[in-house]
Order: C-alpha cells, then structure tokens, then sequence
C-alpha cells in the first residue's frame, strides 16, 4: 500500500515519524512549504514534493481545518482512500470521488517534543467496513489504543480534549504570570503539577478535588481574590471556584 | 530535637512519613481523630495520643485553617517553636508565648498515593534567624528544595498553585462529565494530560498553547458551544477562550 502525507505540520511530522519507526513506508510529503517539507524529509528519510502529488492508495491530510477541503481537491485520483486528521470536521469536508475517512490522533504535538506513540488514541472513521478495517490496522501499527468512531463522537472527544489539554496549559499560562509577578520560579510548581495529573490515574478528578473552594473556605476566597490584580485572572478566579461549588453541591 | 505532629490528616501523614524515611525520629502524634491517629501510628509506628500532648522542641501543625488557632492554644510550653503547614494563614495565627514559624510543602497530600518527598518544594518562615536555620535544615533532610519566604510571598505561592491545581484538577473533572455523557472512557485522555504537563518542563506554557481559541476558530468555537448542554462547562468554555484570545491579542 503507497501512503502519502499531506502537510508539513506536527501532525504530518509525527505521523511520518511514527510510522518510520514502525517501518511503514511512507512513499511521499507533500505540502507547500518546502523548508519544512526539506527538514521532515532529512529527519525521517522520506521523499517530498511541494508540486507533484504522487499516486498512492492511502492520503493523509495533516493541514489546519480551514485548509482540508481546498488541499483534497489536489488529489485527483478516484480508487483510492482519503482521511483527514482533524478533531473537529466530519469526513465530507473532503471534497472529491474518492472514498473518505477521518483518521485521528488524540494527542497534542510538538516537533520539539518527541512521544510514545503506542500510547496516542487513535479515532478511525469510514463507511466501508474495508477501509475501516485497512485504517484500523494501520493505526494498530503505531498504536496499542485504536478505536473505531463516529463523526458524533469524535465532536465530543475533541471538546473533551479542549477542557483537559488546551484550558488546563492556559491554567499554567495563567499560573505562571501570578508566579512570575512576584519572581517566584515557576519551576517550584512543576511537582505540583505532575502529582495534580499523576493522581488521576488512580483516583476520578471529581474525588480528588483539593483547594480552597471545595473547602467553602470564603476566608481565602476572599483574600485570592483582593490579590488578584489582573481582570482575565480575577474572572477564571470566580468562575472556577463557583464550578467546584456547584459541582459539589456547596 | 524532640519533634512533635499535631493533626492526623493527609498532611500530618505525609510530613510524619517524610520524616520517618529520613531517620527523623517524631516523637509524638497528637490529634483529635483516635482512628486516624491509629491509622498512621500504625502505619509508620510513630506513638500517637488523643489526651496528653508531650513536651517538645518543636510543634508542627497540620491541621484545617480554621483550626489552626485553637489548637495552638494547646501549647502552653514557651520556650519552643511551632510552625504551621497552611498555605494562607500568617504565622501570627499561632496563639502562645512561644517562637512562631510557617513551614509550608507545596504540594497536594492524599494518604493514598506515595509521593517522592526530594521533590516537595518547602518554604519556611520565622522572624528569627536561628530558627529559620533549623526548620530549613529540618526540611532539607526530607526534601532538595527549600526556600526561605515571607507571608507576603506564600500568599502568592498559594493563589498560584490553586489556578495550576485545584483549577487543573477541575477541569479534569469537567472534562470527565463530557466525555461519561458520551460513554467515551476518560482513560483515553490520559495520555494527551501527561502530555499537556510534560511539555511545559521545557517549553513555556504560553508558548505551548494549541487549541480553537489560539487558533481564532471561529468555527469550532461555535461549533463546541452548541454541543455544551451544561451551564457551569459553557461558563467556563467562554470565559476560558476569552481569556485566550486576550493573552495572545487575538
């Protein structure tokens, strides 16, 4: 089977990179932007081409969202299977008379940062039990943890991922301002940190809620937020301890 | 040095197994619980009392906030020091003729789960040099990093871990009730959690933000908040991506 990827992104990155290290072939990249395209392909060992998109049975289009539907009208061939891997967009947005599937990785990326990608979620999506099967395999190449999905379900996984990756490093973000306002390493809360994730591995986040709030310590509430000096702070300050409360039934 | 506990909560726990891995003999538990001074006296076979607190060097309180005060007033001895463990309270809170001091782990406690003590930042405080000295040799048997701080400066320590911890730890929890309300396991988001945190040991959390809001996508944005039924997620969800967009001047 001739796999192409689509893109040159972390995604593309990491796709490419976890199949080499799994000896799955990848016969081309292609993309438009050619420096990236050049490092990828001296990274990993892979063909590249920013202006003639090979033949192949299997595309993968790694590129942002908004450019999924123009790069798929690049692929011209009919026989073949088309996925994209976005979060949020249903298989249609892939426009041509190819066959169509979502295939995705539940993880955020860096090229910086490498992963284990045995333990990347993958979502396939496909009408045909054939691609769905092909998909699954492949995925079970490079991961231990491959479901079949629903465009549906894929929505709320996303939105799920949006709460549990993208909030909580913008907590950090936030974090770290208060941290670094009074020149405090932000380092010291890096072991902090780690425990606040390593316990929910075996306990459920609901059942080891810590704090102030939880607590219905309005003393402390109080004094956060007279702290508090900046207004994007001070409305996460609120909105967080009035959650906890309500969840709780405080 | 005769080193007594007072509280048999989580804290009082981890500090008396703290101690006793480093061949720092405690002298004393004492606390109300009867039960869960048993629990770690015979855990860690510490002698524990619920009636008569012995005589000491020093006190370590590890009690709720709230309690703080009035258990203090259980140490009629003078010529000792006690410290507090709260995270927001001045050490003034201690009421008694004796020498008065904060020594604060940074850290989120439950008895359940071990911890690497090396790691726990400890922050002490005191208004006298030769006991400043001692707690942060004390805390430097247990841990490698030890500051020196001010009430002023834990303030902000504290405001800081609740937004990096309790918050974080919501959010996990509020991401759990999105993907329970689809039967899709929370398990599958415990790689892209360990993940979020790991990357921020070497990048800097605002330079490892992904998601809708950075991306300024409208889109999916729109598209995540219609499929929030839930009042409290929908509050946060905005005020989240607000907050986004306002730290990257989207």
């Amino acid at each position: 089977m001739k796999i192409v990827i689509i893109g040159s992104g972390n995604v593309a990155y990491h796709l490419a990179k976890a199949f080499q290290e799994n000896k799955i072939p990848v016969s081309q990249l292609f993309g438009r932007n050619e420096n990236d395209l050049k490092f990828i392909s001296e990274q990993l060992q892979v063909p590249f081409s920013a202006t003639q998109l090979q033949d192949a049975d299997l595309y993968l289009i790694c590129v942002s969202d908004g450019s999924i539907s123009e790069v798929s009208k690049l692929i011209t061939k009919e026989n073949c299977l088309v996925a994209h891997t976005s979060g949020s967009l249903p298989k249609e947005i892939l426009e041509g008379n190819f066959r169509k599937a979502s295939f995705y990785p539940l993880q955020t990326f860096s090229k910086s940062k490498d992963l284990d990608y045995k333990e990347v979620p993958f979502f396939v999506e496909s009408d045909d039990d054939n691609d769905l099967e092909l998909l699954k395999n492949l995925a079970l190449h490079i991961s231990k943890k491959v479901m079949i999905s629903t465009y549906e379900k894929r929505k709320y996984i996303h939105l799920t991922a949006v709460f549990a990756c993208n909030f909580v490093n913008h907590l950090f973000a936030r974090a770290k301002e208060i941290s670094d306002s009074q020149e405090i390493p932000f380092d010291y809360f890096l072991p902090l940190i780690k425990e606040t994730t390593a316990k929910i591995e075996i306990l459920e986040p609901k059942f080891a809620q810590t704090g102030p709030a939880i607590r219905n310590d309005e003393r402390v509430l109080k004094a956060h937020e007279d702290l508090i000096t900046d207004e994007e702070q001070l409305k996460i300050y609120k909105i967080m301890n009035e959650s906890i409360k309500k969840m709780y039934e405080l």
